[in-house]
C-alpha cells in the first residue's frame, strides 16, 4: 500500500479527533466560552468533524474508522481508488486511524490545557477523549454501538455510488444524525479508533487530576462498531447487489 | 410490483423510524445524554432522519410515507422509475411502509431499552413512539396535521424535478422546516405509517412502565396527513402542470 | 405579465409566511412543544421557510419580497426569465406578495388556533405575525432594517449568477445569517409584504384576546427593507458591473 | 493588483464582520431577541458569515484573513486567478482586509446601537468587537489559536481543488466546525483582520460606556493565526504535493 495513503488515513483520523474531542473539550470542560452548549452542538460538532477529516483523508477513501474499514471488506467493496480491500490493508487502515486518532487527542488536549488543569470532575475529563455509558449495561451498550455503526456502514455501502453534488457533507450529515437520534445511551462512539485511540492518549498524557481510563469499559466501543460494521457491510452489499 | 421496490420501502422507513424515535427517546428519556436538548434537535433529528432513509430508499422513490404515495397517486405521478401510479402499488407501498416503521421503532426500543426501563411518565415513553397533541381537539389537530403534510406534499410535486445538487438534502430540510414551524401543536406525524406502525409496536412491545397508547387520537395523525396529501398532490399537479 | 408569474409569487409568498409565521408562533405561544425554543430556531425556521417558498415560486424568480423586487428593479436587472424589471411589474409583483403573506399568515393561524385561544401576552399574539423593535427607537430600527435587508439584496445581486449546486439553500443560508446576526434588535423583517401582510391579518382576524397591531411601527419594516433593497440593487450593480 | 481585487477584499471583509460581529451582539448585548442564544448560535452565524462574505469577494479568491493570504504565499499557491501569490500582493490583500474589517464592525455598531447605549459590562462590550481568552494565558492562547487557524489553512490547501457542488458552503462549515470544536478557550479569532480592525473600531467609536481595549492581549490572535497560516499552508502543500 503506498505511503500516501497510510498518511492520508492518519491525518483524516487526526483531524477528526481534534475536532471532535474539542466539541466535546468545548461543552463540558469548565469556562470555555461554550460550556453547556448543548447535544445538538455536539452532533454538529463531530459531523462537521467528520466532514473535515474526509476532506483532507480524499487519498485513502477517507473511512476513519476501522467499522468502516471492516465493513467495505465484509461487503466485498475496495478500500479506494487503487487500494484492493484485503485483511492485510484493513490492518494498516486500523494502524493508520489508531495513529491519527491519538495524535488528534493529543492535540485537543493542548488546544484546551488550561481548561483541563481547572477542577473538575476526573469522569469530565476522560469524556473528552473517550466515550462512556449513561447506564452501564455491557450487553445493550454494545447492541446501542452495533446498531448506531450499522447505520453509519449499512448507509455508506447503499449511498456511496449515488450521484448529489454533497460529496463529504452527505456522510457528515449522517453522522449527525446517528449522533442525535442513537448517541444518548453510550455518547456514540461507532468508531473504535475514536474511542481507543484517545482512551490510550488520556492514559498517558499528564492531564492534571485525571482519573480512571475505564478500560473495563472500553471493548464495548471497539467491539460494537466493528459487529455492526460487519452487518452493514454484509447487508449493505445485499442489498445493492 | 418488483421485490426490491417493496424492499426499498421497508427499509428506507425502518432507517427512517429508528433515527426518527431515537431522536425522540434521546430528547425525552431520563439519563439520556441528550436529555432535554431541545426542539431544533427534534427538528434536525427528524429531518436527517428523512436523509439517511431516502437514500435508502433508492429503488422505490423513498416514500417513505402513505401521505406522499397517495398524494404521488392524486397528482397523477409515478412511483418511481419504472413502477406506475396506482391504487395496488399504493396499498403495496402501504403496506411496505408500515412493516418498515413498525421495524424501525423496535429497533429505536432496542437502543434506548436502559433507559426505557427508567421511571418515566407513560406519556413519555408513548411519545418515542407515536406524536399527540399539546392541546386535544381532533378537529384543529386534524388541521394542523393536514397543513403540514400539504406543504410536504406539494413541495414534492413542485420541486421534484428541479435540478439542484442538494439530492435527498432538499426535502430532508423541508421536513425539517415543517417540524420547526408547524410541529409545535401536534409534534408533526405528517405521516401515517410514522404514527401509526410505531403505535402498533408501542401496544406489542413489553416496555416497562408503558401506559395506553391512545388510540382514540390514532385516527388524527393518519387522516390529517392523508388529506393534506391528496390536496397537495391535486393542488400540485394543477400548479406544474 | 402571465398570470402563472402572479400566481407564482402569491404562493411562494404564501408558502414562506404559513413556515415563518410558523416557527415564532411554534417558540412564543403558550404550550406550543417547541415553546421557548430559542433564537437559532427561530432563525433555521425562517431560512428554511425561504427555501421552501423559493421551489415553489420558481416560475416568477421567487422574490417573496417586495424589496428584492425594488431592488433588482434599481439595480437594472430582470426580474425573472421572460420578466422584465418595469415599474409595472413591480407593482403587480408586490400585490402578489401582500396577497400571499397574508394568506400565509392566515393559514399558521389556522394551524395554531388552540394555541392562539390560550391566555397570552397580546404582544406575543402580535409576534406571530408582525416584527417589533427590541427597544423603540424608529431611526436606528429603520437604519437596523436597512442594513439588513441591504445585505440580503446586495448579495443577490452578486451571488444570483455564480454556478454552485446548492440552489436555493444558498438565499436560505443568507436568511438564517442575517436573522442571526442582524435581527436582535427589530427582529428582521427585511421584507415588507412579510410584515405588512401579516399585520392586516392580525387587524382582521378573530384572535382571542388580541390588542393593538401597533401601526405606530409598521412603517419602519417597509421603508427600511425598501431602503435597504434599493441601495443594494444600486451597489451590486455598480461592483458587479 | 486590479483595484477590483482590492474592492472584493475590502467588501467581502465588511460582510463578514457586519455579521460576525453582529452575531455576536446579538448573543450579548442587553435586550436582544437573541440574548443568551448559546454557542451554536454563534458558531452558525460566523460560518454563514463566512458564507456570505466569500460569495461577495469572489474576485479576490475570498480569502477574508491574513492568515488564509499568507499561508497561501507559504504554500506557493496563487492568490486568486490572475492574481499571484506574492509579497507585495499579501500586504495588500492585508490592507484591503483591515479596512473591510474595521467598516463591518463600524456598521454592526450601528445596526446594534441602542442596545449599546443600554447598561453592560465593557468587556461585553467589547467582546462585541474583539475576542478575548476564557483564561488568560498568553502561550497557550497563542497555542490554541495557531491549532484552529493551521486547520483552516491546511484544509483550505488541500480541499481547494476538491469539486463538490457545496461552493462556499464547504469552508463556511468548516469555520462552523472550528468554532464549534476549537473556540471554546480564546473564542476563536483564527483571523488577525477580524480581531485587530474591529479593535481599532473599538477604540475609535463613541461606544457608551465602553472600557479598555484590551491592547496587551490584541497580538495574540493576530500572531497566532498568522503562526497557524505558515504551518497550514507549508504542511497542506507538501501533503499534497
Amino acid at each position: 500500500m503506498d505511503s500516501q495513503v497510510f498518511l492520508s488515513e492518519v491525518l483524516g483520523t487526526a483531524i477528526l479527533l481534534l475536532l471532535g474531542a474539542g466539541v466535546v473539550a468545548t461543552v463540558v470542560l469548565p469556562k470555555s466560552k461554550g460550556f453547556d452548549g448543548g447535544w445538538l452542538l455536539i452532533n454538529f460538532g463531530w459531523g462537521f468533524a467528520v466532514f473535515a477529516g474526509v476532506y483532507v483523508a480524499y487519498k485513502s477513501g477517507a473511512h476513519l474508522n476501522p467499522a468502516v474499514t471492516i465493513g467495505l471488506l465484509a461487503g466485498g467493496a475496495d478500500f479506494a481508488e487503487g487500494v484492493d480491500g484485503t485483511f492485510v490493508n484493513m490492518l494498516l487502515y486500523w494502524a493508520a486511524q489508531m495513529i491519527g486518532a491519538f495524535l488528534g487527542a493529543v492535540l485537543a488536549f493542548v488546544a484546551f490545557k488550561k481548561h483541563f488543569d481547572e477542577e473538575a470532575d476526573p469522569a469530565t475529563k476522560l469524556a473528552v477523549f473517550s466515550t462512556g455509558p449513561a447506564i452501564r449495561s455491557y450487553g445493550w451498550n454494545f447492541l446501542t454501538e452495533l446498531i448506531g455503526t450499522f447505520v453509519l456502514v449499512f448507509w455508506i455501502m447503499v449511498a456511496g455510488g449515488s450521484v448529489t453534488g454533497l460529496g463529504p457533507l452527505a456522510v457528515a450529515l449522517i453522522v449527525v444524525s446517528i449522533g442525535a437520534s442513537l448517541g444518548g445511551p453510550t455518547g456514540y462512539a461507532i468508531n473504535p479508533a475514536r474511542d481507543l485511540g484517545p482512551r490510550i492518549a488520556h492514559a498517558l498524557l499528564p492531564i492534571k487530576g485525571k482519573g480512571s481510563s475505564d478500560w473495563s469499559y472500553a471493548w464495548v466501543p471497539v467491539l460494537g462498531p466493528l459487529a455492526g460494521g460487519v452487518i452493514g457491510g454484509l447487508l449493505g452489499n445485499w442489498y445493492v447487489g
